[in-house]
Formats: structure tokens, C-alpha cells, sequence
């Protein structure tokens, strides 16, 4: 049988992952778990408990969450019963849990999963259609902006504590951003298809959105020029001040409750010591529909687009790397522009659109999302990745020997290492029955383990090993003889002493 | 906007994960990620790395892998592009990765991820549509065995780790079973639709089984038969002995080839102290097309189906719990019949099934998979899960005061939570300006903090806080007062005394 779909199939398929899709192997994939170990331990370190929702919800329940990103969503085929789709993001399925669990009146949670986006990993480096997120999100009523400076104060540990320093959170708040627009005389109907345009001033320059807020989206060239000169503002808390100080934007109560809350919150930023990594920013709009209050996302220099010449705008391309036609080292468009490394914002109302009764549940949220994948390409480029080992080996077991009687101590050497696993020492061995010296030295070192323990052909007898430290070069010992009974205690203390 | 969405959908849909599927929180998850933690440090004590593949694959690298459980596979729905179904298991995965990578020549690896299967989860309690594999697999061309022998070793120490002692591994070999099945007279085609009929022995009585093999496959009786006084018989070496002395059996290359395996596995199953485990079982199967030798199945009393009554057998309903009438209890009827808890073998051409030229791969695979939400279910019943903290919050950051000057401190706790924080310790505190003391003790013992850091109103502001255990009832300590330059290396040396 099986050799028949052996024949039947092998001419016919591609030997590949999926599109947008990769395996994660070798360093690559020890780095990443130190990545994620990391930011797990500073999401625990702020009382953080984790939960697990499935890969796919409903498709209902994705449904009218994302703006213009839905397109983006993976289904599932319908193979009769219910109508599912892979997750979009891990802040739906928090909401849809919270929603479903309203004993849990608050929750201060962190999930780091694989999501799912439909998008074109061509055109941008670096996105996949199925990468990682790394959430922390504070849920519960409380009072105006504390959960929403410990998110950010989150973001600025999390980033530092996996080694990126040289970031700045862009900080905005939608009632703010809403404010502009009707100030500047935007039609309330129009307000989110125009946010949107704003949010894609990290990608473009602003004459490109201008024009898709004109031509594309029928605005007035003079509303979009108001709007430009508000989009320009950023800066720490005098920018506040400039907004506290524009009589126009006060009139309007929502921006003025907006300047008010980011005043609160610039305070609580400074008693976290982190105020000097935030850049209040106006031109951050946050291209999701669940958003109400503060928004941000943490860019590095890394960050940028890749610059845009003249032409190729004009050609109606976006996002094409000028180098394109240069040869190009994979390593290094990696980095070009990988966008914000981590990113959120409240969302007070997301919750409720899940409730069911007509009294709408009020559940107010706050999140910070780590773009793990992307906060990879930084430190790989920076860490050595020689000095990664890829396995956890402490132990090599090695049978030294030779002549007619020379068994190899195959059974010997899986009892010495079955005493060391159950002493909780990692240890290998040859899968071989007579292996040479030199193999079993290979192969230690190939795995990186620190220590030998050797069965030799008389001493073994004795009911002794050697142990030895590997990897020392000319300076190698001789190796000490221990008996069998002593042996998970020496190691363990031979151990000890090299970390 | 997103008013509107909410008055368009909440009358329409169900809130609920979709079927088969839930969310792990709170304790249980706190106990299943010990369980993964348990596991995974076996699996790096015996050298392994982990690889992380994307969730779902190319449908044509499932296709042909799983015999009659192919039906379940998840598709995911044609968006444009490639054809792609959400992962079966890992082991296909896992293939593939090996397939596309001729260089790694061998890896013992780990993994540890979701799996999806459109089973009928009402049918089998506590059997998911997603659920989670653990699984360690040794690829590489190595001495018979050996390897073999290993993955055993590593079921025993997986499950004796995570707290399960009362299980036995099955064990039986696929050429053995291909050889009683020659002997006794099934025709070659007919091999393994006799062989997944032999699988549901675990589930079914044998009066059952042979009603398949004859009435629903056309085998003829007597040969059924004799297939039924074969896969009576298990036991320990005793059992190798007795094959080796059936002269018809040892006349079949296969089966005498697979003896002599099993005689091999048994001295280095000796060697691992782990062969009062084992039981050679000629009922075992094992439903998937991919194993080519050694297969195995770790059960425990909480394995054995739930008694069918003749009654109800008769009637063609499977696997019915004469309980069923009775007020059934939700944590009882979950360890009826939970199946096995860790399975696996060997399988030697899987990875040559994705070669693409003439000359197929040569990399032969065993593994062993861990149930780890059956396990799971199993040390639930035994943990004392009051005992199981969920969040790891180490201090309580409080503040006490009154009277018109009080201002609550919060910047300043917010400034001492984050020179916590910077320490590595995990601190919270109360999300309120002006928290009553109560209400601070009561967050406090909600998250289990062993320790609270108090800031007095007058204290404070000569650079001091309070120290305090907490949880120690009557015999509470009235604290110590630390100044603020020394508080988190007090607090670290005060957290090292309680564990």
C-alpha cells in the first residue's frame, strides 16, 4: 500500500511549506524560545496568567471586527457542520473568551500563539501569512489610564529585556484622532475610511495618502490639508501642551477628553520611568475597527520603509525596496522595514459586541502585542549565532576498547545513561554497538557536551568510569575514575562548577 | 461604527469555541503547562531539540498517510492559491521537514503542538477535535533498535515524570503482525483492512472484531479464527520465547524477522530498566498506514473502554457506559475510557514518500507521542488543584493613609512596582487612586502574593517602606521598615527564605 502512493504520488506535488508559511529549526528556533522565554517571564513579572483558546473560532465571530483587513482571514472548508476561520489575531478570541466567561470580571492575561493573515508575503519582507504574537492584556473596570501606562511600561521591559534599545513608542488616542477629523471638517460617515488612510503614513509619504484621501475617498484637497498639518504633530508632553493650547481642537469634547487622558497617562509614564521611550504622535491612526481610546506601536530604526523613489510611486508601486535591483542579501532585506515590533491599544467595547443580552456587557481592555518574528530579525542580526548550542546535552557516554573480547558495552552504556536521565543529567550515546574513539569524540562535540563519561574495558569491570571535561583543547585532562554508585553526584557537581 | 456592528449581530450567532474545541484557563492551565514543562525536560535530557512547522500543510502532503482516518482532516477552504488542510499530526509534518532537508542526515526532535481531527468528540469523551501532541522522534540510519529502545525509555520516564507509575506499553511488531496475518491465510491485498479491524481490539470485543473481519470485509471464518488465537497472546519475554518455538510463525520471514527484533528491543529494554513496563501484545495494531516495525501504546486502568453491555452491543452501538443512566458525574465520565496515554513507532518510509527523485531518501523514524490532555485528565483527578497558584506574583505593592492630605500614592507605587519589575521581581498593586487597605489585602491574597510593600503616609517621605509576610494569619509580623534604596534586594532575600 504504501508503496503504491509512493509511485502514485511522488511526481505529483510540490516539496514545500505553504505560502507565508515556514519551519523554525536549529538556532533560529532556540533564539526565538529564548525570545519568547523572555517576554513570558516580563508578562509574569506583572501578574500576567496565560490562557489558550482554539486555532480557529467561528466565523461569525471574526466577522466585522477588522475593517478592511477581514479580507485577510483564513477559512475553513466546509465539510458540513459549523463555519469556522482561523484566528486573525489573539484579541478577538480574549474578547469572545471574556464574553463567554463573565464570572471573570477581571483578567490580566498573556498569549503568545500563532495567528493567521492571508497576506501578500511577497510584497512585504518579512510578514508571513502564519507568524507569532506575544500578547499581554489587562481586562476590568478600573480607573482612567493605570493599565493603559503599565501596557506601555510592558512594551518598553519587554523590548529591553530581550536586548532592543534603541525603540520609541509612538502613542496616539482615537478620540483625539476623531477630534482632528471633525475639526477639520471630515463628515462623521467618512471617519474610519479616513483613519484608515492616516494609518498608512508609516508606509507612504504623505502626498500618496492625501491622494487616497481625495481621489479614492472623495474628500475635500482643503479638509485633507487640515488634517495634514495636524498629522505632522508629535513630540513628549509639550506636544500635549500645544494640543491643551489649540482652542479649535478643545471646542471639540472629544479631543478634548482624549488630551486629557493622555496628560493622565504622561504622568503615570513618568512615575514607570519610561516616559523618555514615548513619542505622542498624530499621525498614528491603527488600521483595526475595535480600537476606542489609546493606540501605539514601538518602531526602531529598523522600522522604516524602505525608501520609495520617485518613480515607482508614481508607477502606483508601494513598499519596493530601492536595492531591489542590486544584489540583494537575504540577510539584509530582512530588515528593511520590518515595521513596529509591538503594538495595541484599548479596545472598551470589543467585549460587548459579544454580549447577547441587551444589557451589553462592559468589560474594558487594554493590550500590548509583541511582533516576536520581527523583534528575531533585530537580535539575530545582532547576537552570535555561533555561540548558540542547539541541543541541552550535558553528557556524552563513550565505551573505549578493542580485541577479540571487546563488546562495545552497548547495555552498559544505556544503563550508565538511563542513571544519569533518571538523575535528570541529559546525556547521549552512540546508537551503535561498537563504536570508535574517535566517532563517540565526534559526536560529542558535535553536540556540545561538556563532559565525557567513559567505560573502559577493564576499569568498567571495577564498577568504574572516567569523567571527563571536553572541549578544553590541549589543556584536556586525564579524566577522574569514579565508581558506578557515585557517578550522578560527581557529574552533577562537575557541572556546577563550569556554569 | 462599531455600535452598528453590534445591533446587526449579536441576535445571530452562538457565543462558543466551535465544537471539540475549548479554551484552557485558570488552574488547568496552569497544570498542563507543568505537564509540557515535565515533558519537555525529559525530552532535552535525552539530547532533543525542538522544531516548530506551520499548522496547517499542502493537502497532497497528507494525502495517502492515514488510511481510513484521512476523512477527518481539516480542510481549509479554497481562497485562491494552494490547496492546504490543518496538520493530522506531527509526525507527517515532520516527514516532510526531513524530505526537504537532505542535509540533516540525522536530529532527535521534539515538538510539542495542536493537531486537528474531525472526529466526533461526543462519541469518545474527553477526545478533541484540537488538541495537543507531544511528541519526541529519533531519525537517522542507526543500528537496529537501538533507537527503538530509546523512545520506549522515554515513554517510561515521560509518564513516571509527569506522576502516572500504574501503565503498561503494549508492544508488537508490524512484521509479526503481517506474518500471523500471511500464516493464517489472509490474502496479501486484504492485509491491512485485517489489520485496522485487529486495531479496535481495544475498544471492541473480539466477537466484534471477527464480525468485521468476516461479514463487512469477506474474510473467511476459520481464518479469523486463527487470527483470534494470535492476538490473545501477550506477555513479557516468556511470549518471545513461545513465538520463536512456532515453527509455522518462524517459517514467515516477516514474523521470524520481527521476533528477532523484539528479542533485540528486550535486552536493551533491560539495559534501560524499563522492561517490567513492557507487554508484547499480538492484539495491538495501531491504525495509521505509516508504521513499518516496532509500534507500541501506553495504557493505564483509566485506558480500558467502558463496559458495553451485551444488550447495547447487540444493538450495533459502540462504547456506551453502562453508567449512562445513572446522574453522571461531569469529572467521572471524563476518565471513562480515556484510550491510550502515549503511543508511537517506527516508521522507516515515510520520509522517502516525499523524495521526488528515483532514488528514494533511506531515513528511518521512530517516535513516541504523548496524550497530554489525557494525562492531563488523569493527574487532575489526583493533583489537590486548591494547592495550584495561578498567577506568580511574588509582592503586593499597598499603600495606607487618610485624611484630607492623602493622595493615595499612587505614581509612587506605580514607582516602586517598576523598581520591582527592573529587579525581576514580579510586583502588582491595586488599579486605584485611593485603594482602602482592605481592599488592597483582599487583591493581595486573590493572586497568593507571599508578600506585601507597603507605603505609609508618613514613612514615605523619609525614603521607607514595610516589609510584610503575608498569609500568616494570626501570627502575622508587623513587618519591617526598608529604605527604599535597599527594597528590592530585602524583598529578593525575603523571597529566597520562603521557598
Amino acid at each position: 500500500m504504501a508503496k503504491d502512493d509512493k509511485k502514485e504520488k511522488a511526481p505529483g506535488f510540490t516539496l514545500k511549506t505553504p505560502k507565508g508559511t515556514k519551519d523554525w529549526e536549529g538556532k533560529d528556533m532556540v533564539l526565538r524560545s529564548k525570545i519568547f522565554d523572555t517576554i513570558t517571564e516580563v508578562f509574569k513579572r506583572h501578574g500576567g496568567v496565560t490562557i489558550d483558546t482554539p486555532v480557529f473560532e467561528l466565523r461569525e465571530i471574526l466577522a466585522g471586527k477588522y475593517g478592511e483587513d477581514s479580507k485577510l482571514i483564513y477559512d475553513l472548508k466546509d465539510q458540513g457542520g459549523e463555519i469556522c476561520s482561523l484566528r486573525y489575531d489573539l484579541t478577538v478570541p480574549f474578547a469572545r473568551f471574556l464574553a463567554m466567561n463573565p464570572t471573570i470580571q477581571n483578567i490580566k492575561r498573556y498569549h503568545i500563539a500563532k495567528v493567521y493573515r492571508r497576506d501578500q508575503p511577497a510584497m512585504t519582507k518579512g510578514r508571513m501569512r502564519e507568524f507569532y504574537q506575544c500578547d499581554f492584556d489587562i481586562a476590568g473596570v478600573y480607573e482612567n489610564m493605570i493599565p493603559d501606562a503599565e501596557a506601555l511600561a510592558i512594551a518598553v521591559e519587554g523590548l529591553t529585556a530581550v536586548g532592543i534599545d534603541d525603540f520609541t513608542i509612538k502613542v496616539n488616542h482615537r478620540k483625539i484622532l476623531d477630534g482632528i477629523f471633525t475639526v477639520c471638517g471630515v463628515p462623521e460617515a467618512d471617519v474610519r475610511k479616513i483613519s484608515s488612510a492616516v494609518d498608512k503614513l508609516d508606509k507612504l509619504p504623505w502626498e500618496e495618502v492625501k491622494r487616497e484621501m481625495t481621489d479614492d475617498k472623495g474628500l475635500d484637497a482643503d479638509v485633507a490639508d487640515k488634517i495634514g498639518e495636524y498629522v505632522k504633530l508629535r513630540g513628549s508632553t509639550e506636544l500635549l501642551v500645544k494640543l491643551r493650547a489649540d482652542e479649535a481642537l478643545m471646542a471639540n469634547e472629544s479631543a478634548k477628553s482624549g488630551v486629557s487622558d493622555m496628560e493622565l497617562l504622561a504622568t503615570y509614564l513618568e512615575a514607570f520611568g519610561v516616559l523618555s521611550k514615548i513619542s505622542f504622535d498624530m499621525s498614528l491612526a491603527r488600521g483595526l475597527d475595535y480600537y476606542t481610546g489609546i493606540i501605539y506601536e514601538c518602531v526602531t530604526s529598523a522600522s522604516a520603509p524602505p525608501l520609495v523613489s520617485a518613480a515607482s510611486t508614481e508607477n502606483g508601486e508601494k513598499r519596493k525596496s530601492t536595492k531591489k535591483s542590486a544584489n540583494e542579501d537575504d540577510d539584509v532585506s530582512e530588515f528593511v522595514g520590518v515595521g513596529s515590533i509591538a503594538a495595541g491599544g484599548r479596545y472598551d467595547e470589543l467585549v460587548g459586541m459579544f454580549s447577547q443580552s441587551k444589557k451589553k456587557a462592559i468589560m474594558p481592555c487594554v493590550g500590548i502585542s509583541f511582533g516576536v518574528e520581527r523583534i528575531f530579525s533585530l537580535i539575530k542580526a545582532k547576537e552570535d549565532m555561533a555561540k548558540i548550542r542547539g541541543s541541552h546535552t550535558q553528557v556524552y557516554v563513550m565505551a573505549f576498547g578493542g580485541g577479540k573480547e571487546w563488546t562495545g558495552f552497548l547495555p552498559e552504556r544505556l544503563s550508565v545513561a538511563s542513571s544519569l536521565w533518571r538523575a535528570g543529567i541529559s546525556a547521549e550515546y552512540l546508537y551503535k554497538s561498537k563504536p570508535k574513539v574517535r566517532q563517540q569524540f565526534d559526536a560529542a562535540e558535535k553536540v556540545g557536551a561538556p563532559v565525557a563519561v567513559i567505560l573502559g574495558q577493564d576499569e568498567y569491570g571495577l564498577g568504574k568510569v572516567k569523567v571527563k571535561l571536553l572541549g578544553q583543547g590541549d589543556a584536556s585532562d586525564d579524566g577522574t575514575d569514579v565508581s558506578l554508585d557515585e557517578l550522578a553526584e560527581h557529574v552533577k557537581s562537575v557541572l556546577a562548577k563550569l556554569n
